[in-house]
């Protein structure tokens, strides 16, 4: 679902994306988070629109998806007091890992987590900066499944729902949240 | 400095960092710190170790350094209220940026971040994840500088100190802090 409760606020952290005109290509434009993040009041507000959501569920770890979901899912661990389990793009960590591959526009890409991260029946919040498409979300799902977690959501500050992932993580059963959407992409 | 205090919490953590033999190369002990932040207690212990040490400095933002600093810098940011701000490899981040290139072994790497990140005289405290040779530390003290911030200090969770990194910094006239050593590398 994406956020309601206090409108107002998440306005305001809306207001406080920067959008960049054609990048990375010309028509596409592309929102940037990091002046969110930098906005000490923005960073703030941000997780703790996270925390209201997730403070009451049941929730045994936070998976952040590599790089940007990293910067939010780490204060959301904290604030919870759960345990951080990054999910890195292939070759990055150092210890024995399963990996799901999954198609790009063009290509493929393969993402990894260690293969004792997550135990079978721990309940996964798995989180990241951006929703567009949805592949690389999905692909995490799948990893997380392959190691027997339990998807309790897949949360992100930005949809971009006209791309179409939140239909296609709905379509897969799982839950979905959001703070703020931009239509019209 | 290394973290005095509570050396029991200290000898805990370091206990939960896992020991990789000969990654990425022979010979060579990788400390594995997703083990570290995957443990709920573990991460939260870790976070408030470096929120013991600055809650009461005079610091504006938090720079993480892609991407395991990414992992701790959010939830120092939010708990110390400061804004975030990531510190990345050339090429990811979307808007104006500077960068800094610096020597490894073989070749060189460069580091980007955005023009409007760090606003003169801001006093920013850098963290990542491990402190080896000090390359990519100093690099990023450089990048804060070209943008007028004031480095507070450069902290790290775990510090080799025999690859020569700590006493690097220090030469460069940095104030440095790790919560735990690893000797004999």
């Amino acid at each position: 679902m994406h956020a309601r409760g206090n409108q107002k606020i998440l306005e305001l952290l809306k207001s406080k994306i920067r959008n960049i005109p054609d990048f990375p290509k010309k028509g596409i434009v592309f929102r940037d988070i990091t002046t969110l993040l930098s906005d000490r009041e923005g960073y703030r507000m941000t997780i703790d629109a996270f925390i209201k959501r997730y403070k009451a569920m049941d929730i045994d770890l936070i998976a952040g998806i590599e790089a940007r979901g990293f910067l939010i899912g780490g204060a959301i661990a904290y604030e919870l007091r759960k345990g951080l389990v990054p999910i890195r793009k292939k070759g990055k960590l150092p210890y024995k890992t399963v990996s799901h591959e999954y198609a790009l526009e063009y290509g493929t890409d393969c993402i990894e987590v260690h293969i004792d991260a997550i135990k079978k029946g721990d309940r996964v919040l798995i989180i990241d900066d951006l929703l567009a498409t949805g592949g690389t979300s999905l692909a995490c799902a799948e990893l997380v499944k392959k190691l027997g977690g339990v998807i309790v959501e897949i949360a992100f500050i930005v949809d971009l729902p006209d791309l179409g992932g939140r239909k296609k993580i709905e379509e897969a059963g799982y839950r979905y949240f959001s703070l703020v959407e931009f239509e019209g992409e």
